[in-house]
């Protein structure tokens, strides 16, 4: 059964059957608002052989899809498969489905343009012109879901809506805008003392250290192991001195062992997922056996939420929260399955063929289908198969984990990283893109993830800096940490066992390259978090594909250059070797800006058009769009070490261009109470001549640090105009 | 110890111990002729801890370092590490770092410029600036090779010199430059039927289609399944009245079977490779058990290639030798050695991070080093280790192959690609590039790949077109067929379980695409096959580089464009959902040709500079470049269908252009003996007008049947000067 409603401004919503409740929009609909339809707007309905539903939309020729967020493919995502089910999945191959995120929010963009949003929480199959290059086919598992369409041409309108929709997306804290350096794993207090010691010692910015599943009792999660780090609270706190936060892993996994308090007590007040017969289900991950808790059940997610207190009171300000697809790497029945596979070969040599039967077994042995339709929640009394909802275990736990930190500290932010998420987790929580390799393939996907994810809310996001799996080469940490320096979340991680790519582990060329760039970042921080801000209130993305800004045919085309904020275009260098890049500039005049020093500038006015840009190994193509600002500080140890009480305005001004400064604490909610402060900058160009405004607008709750606007405008012709001026 | 000599024109020797006589070059060296030496030019020495040989050699930042033949990486292989040791690798991504041949000759070009190639048939680890930026540092396992250095600056003059070395390379028949259909598999003479009537009934030119492993009766090596192909003979002769050849598959592996007339013999006769204990070596691949036959020993490959006979007397004209590594799916020490692992956690569900020990076990019981180690061949009657003669496999099964050919018809050319080779291997045989996929990135890597291979000698070669493993979507095969229209071997080629991939496998639209582009394929063959011959001739790459033909620094950069002969310029589109491409136009005008069908001329005259080339899904950019002429003809359902009396010469001639059109009978080897033609075209203009010249060069021989040319000459103002002369 379908039932049609309206929302919002141009957005309508067509109901299959009684949908579950997933917590991703923010608006709970009254069945009796809903009228009966037969027909969805723009899409055939279908129903499949297993009741699936099937909805197909003819695609124009030229038509381009955007959207799923978190997957791989193009930022145009025809012409491939997807599967929207959340998957730890280690090796990104381009064939891959599914990763670990449920984003089903798209934009269809050509002859007749819209946007749409599945809420459903289990899998979702996309064709997006694979098998046939003209057809949108969607399969969506059951008829128990809400589609909501967003009509309307404009796509900054679409997601504006989407956003409206779902809800504003999460601010971390300032210092979440520095960088970050994480490994897996930093084993010891030693260790990260040294880490933290050789990022100040080497006179290279840094935030945050991470630690790994190494920093528990035989990862066992809420535990400390005391023989690695004796005086938890005191490494907090000496960190906290030097300016790095400590940001811990949790794992949803609790191991099963008896006596261990939380195994205890999840236990016995019946918090974890049940097996069809109500024991406990198990699956095998890090710590071995383990229980999964039932994060569908309200009273389960504050027991959950709470559990971090006991972190957080040492001091720690951070988590990021691992493996919640859920990641199983076998149950018992996957592995009996293995075994009977392997016995009909195991003393027979000639198999040929057959051998391959093994190699499968042990490949699918993890994160199986049938393992996740073994288990059940607990949804108000009723009993849910967790493959049903399996794409909201990790949107749940998140959940779990924001509302601890907003009972404890109900007006301080909290950083939150997630590896699943789903629809509508930006509300309270970032992602990380999960395990990528130290492939220059993957630095691609990085740009095209990061324009995916910013469409549906992810704003505050990154891929592991430099790649998890396998080794980097010097260069490649350095195009990617130039790279980064343009992503919100700034880190760089490693995996076990591969070759170390903190900053300094390099030779000292590549050591001052890195340090040049990780400063510019941190001096471009001022720029960076009012941009985020301005963004976040606005709900359109902070990072932008070319397409959304520029309506020229060639814009559709590029997929890995991307807007930074409004004022500049960014340009990565992703290939090996490369002394250059094509880069093709829309619509206006661009000042060329191949950085690395944050106080060096290396500027040529480029007209529109495509160019062969040269570029050297310590520079990265960024554009400055014209008649656009930016604001830059100086760089500092760490966010927020010293108070910034003077801003450089660069602008590239040939006619009128301005600015809107903001900033608050960095720290607590209360800029939703107006504690913040905006400084309103104007550049006009009259007669080559500049002038030059400056307000600041402020209440007695937040008043601006910043005394000083030194200004450095340039022209087309090559003029650069100089002035500062100080501030009331 | 080293010792030293001098060959060639600037080429020295420098022989370390006693090395293995490879084959791969056409020089047998007197130990007499050289003189010890303490010194490499160019290289440090050192002795390892294994008395593994290290040379190493201080890379310049901009030093450029070309070669490895068939590797993954760049064209400039900077900045990653490198194997050569053959392996049968199904999934290329872009860590791996051996493929399935191997090609030790490399060119640094830079603030010194010189070549080198290291005559050592066993692993030789190539570590290019990865570990650290500035050093090439290259692991030869044992002190017993031959070091060629070719002291001169100049790339092009390095590989001729390396092919005087090395040898001419291979010349297949002419229809080996049609297109080829491959599948595994067309499982019986009904499917390959189908196939064919296919392709003619579609009108879609096509001269071979090939046999996968299920064509034989139990995977064993030289039988036919006479269910499934009842009249073997029948199928090829009737394959070959329709223009086709077919082209079975050949595996090394020889099935344990009682009875199996080749295992018989092969037993009997010691000809296969032996265990320390004098044992024949046991390995299961497609058959099962079987034993691999001591390609090494001259009377194994007399009679080995001998075998091919059978098939070759059933009209058979060509084939194709896969496994060769060789690839072994596992051995009994490789299944014991999973098993113990297996055991210690099969009933333990509490293994957590163990588990991915059982998992690696799996994923490297193929093909292990271990097991190259437990068998060895007789070197004239010297035992010696496969481990140490490994990557001479593929070529000794080859060169067998060829020996036998040129028994059993000496002066007719024979088809043949192997999918495993060494340095000199592209004297007698082709190689394709192995198990790619349908990934749009493999494409990018057959760009490169075809480059690199072009420099050591394998002119003839190509990837597997659609992409072998996983499932093509329209429009890759699209991209891929019109890629594959400038390189030589033009195959289609997918795995069991893939979605299929002919020409006319998906919708009309598709279809019709892929024809128009075989058939402007088959209309350029005078001009690929002209040009391939004169390649041959001169020694100097048919598809190379930008970097060898233009001389600025952009043209160093540009690593997915490449000159097809020497008049066109290749920008193939290979991403996804792609409405053009940026392409660079090094030092002279180009006339743009988006190629769709050989009858239409989409051109625009373009000056050297950066561009974004628009490009429809129906087009491929090709530029030629000022002052070149290229032939075409008419397409035909197969390669000498018609007999060719006219040819088009299309030219963009501003100053000057000639073209030498070379012509021969295409099947056998008497080009050798002057039995070719010669016709040479001169197209000049002056005072805005164009004179020409054409004249035939021929001997009583070989007449050319060409009688008249059709010229079409582009001048850079956008006039086109038409006239036609008869021959003689």
């Amino acid at each position: 059964m379908i039932k049609k409603g309206k929302l919002l401004n141009f957005t309508s919503i067509f109901r299959f059957g009684y949908p579950f409740h997933t917590n991703a929009t923010l608006i709970k609909l009254e069945e009796s608002n809903l009228m009966k339809t037969n027909t969805v707007k723009f899409f055939d309905v279908e129903i499949g052989d297993k009741s699936e539903i099937i909805l197909t939309y003819k695609l124009n020729k030229k038509d381009i899809v955007y959207g799923l967020g978190e997957n791989l493919g193009g930022l145009n995502k025809r012409g491939k498969k997807y599967r929207l089910f959340a998957n730890d999945d280690p090796l990104h191959t381009p064939e891959k489905e599914a990763l670990y995120g449920s984003h089903p929010f798209l934009i269809i963009d050509g002859k007749k343009s819209f946007g749409f949003f599945i809420d459903y929480p289990s899998e979702i199959l996309f064709d997006i012109g694979f098998t046939d290059f003209d057809t949108l086919k969607i399969t969506i598992l059951k008829a128990e879901f809400d589609l909501y369409i967003f009509d309307s041409e404009n796509k900054k309108d679409i997601i504006k809506e989407y956003l409206q929709l779902t809800g504003t997306p999460y601010i971390p804290p300032k210092w979440a805008f520095g960088f970050q350096q994480s490994r897996w794993s930093y084993y010891d207090s030693k260790a990260v003392q040294e880490v933290a010691n050789s990022f100040r010692k080497k006179d290279i910015p840094c935030d945050a250290i991470y630690l790994d599943i190494d920093y528990m009792d035989s990862y066992k999660v809420f535990t400390v192991d005391d023989k690695k780090f004796p005086d938890f609270t005191n490494l907090v706190s000496q960190l906290k001195e030097d300016g790095f936060k400590l940001i811990p892993i949790i794992d949803p996994g609790v191991k099963v062992e008896e006596g261990y308090d939380i195994y205890e007590e999840g236990k016995d007040k019946g918090y974890f997922c049940k097996k069809q017969d109500g024991t406990d289900f198990i699956g095998t991950v890090w710590p071995g056996q383990t229980n999964f808790p039932d994060f569908i059940n309200p009273e389960v997610r504050k027991w959950w939420g709470n559990l971090y207190k006991k972190i957080v009171d040492c001091g720690v300000e951070g988590f990021w929260n691992d493996m919640n697809e859920p990641a199983i790497f076998f149950t018992p029945d996957g592995l009996s399955g293995f075994k009977e596979e392997y016995e009909k070969i195991k003393d027979n040599p000639n198999v040929g063929f057959d051998f391959f039967k093994i190699k499968d077994k042990v490949l699918g042995i993890s994160n199986r289908g049938e393992d996740y339709k073994n288990f059940y929640h607990n949804a108000n009394g009723k009993k849910i198969c967790h493959y049903d909802l399996h794409n909201l275990y990790g949107f749940n736990m998140c959940l779990a984990t924001s509302e601890g930190f907003k009972t404890f500290q109900p007006n301080k932010r909290y950083f939150l990283l997630s590896r699943s998420s789903y629809a509508g987790l930006h509300r309270f929580c970032a992602i990380w893109m999960g395990d990528n390799q130290s492939w220059w393939e993957h630095m691609l996907g990085h740009i095209k993830m990061l324009i995916s994810l910013n469409m549906c809310g992810f704003f505050y996001t990154g891929a592991d800096v430099g790649g998890f799996g396998g080794n980097s080469s010097p260069e490649m940490v350095i195009r990617w940490m130039q790279l980064g320096a343009f992503t919100p979340l700034y880190r760089n991680h490693s995996a076990l066992g591969t070759r170390q790519q903190e900053p300094y582990a390099f030779d000292s060329d590549t050591e001052d390259i890195i340090r040049n760039i990780i400063k510019f970042r941190y001096a471009l921080i001022p720029y960076i978090y009012s941009e985020f801000m301005r963004s976040v209130i606005e709900l359109s993305p902070f990072i932008s594909a070319l397409a959304f800004n520029f309506s020229d045919d060639t814009s559709k085309n590029i997929e890995d250059q991307f807007m930074f904020g409004s004022s500049l275009m960014v340009c990565p260098i992703y290939t090996p070797n490369t002394r250059g890049r094509f880069v093709y500039l829309p619509d206006v005049k661009w000042l060329k800006w191949n950085v690395s020093k944050y106080d060096e500038r290396k500027f040529k006015v480029f007209n529109k058009g495509s160019y062969f840009i040269d570029t050297k190994l310590d520079e990265i193509p960024v554009f400055l769009k014209e008649n656009t600002l930016i604001l830059m500080g100086k760089p500092s140890n760490y966010v927020g070490e010293k108070e910034t009480k003077e801003l450089s305005v660069i602008g590239f001004v040939t006619d009128r261009a301005s600015f809107s400064y903001y900033d608050d604490d960095g720290i607590s909610n209360s800029y939703n109470d107006g504690k913040f402060s905006t400084i309103n900058i104007i550049v006009e160009k009259k007669d080559d001549k500049y002038k030059i405004h400056a307000k600041v607008e402020e209440t007695d709750n937040f008043k601006t640090k910043i005394k000083k606007l030194k200004f450095e405008i340039y022209d087309d012709k090559g003029n650069i105009f100089i002035k500062s001026i100080d501030l009331k």
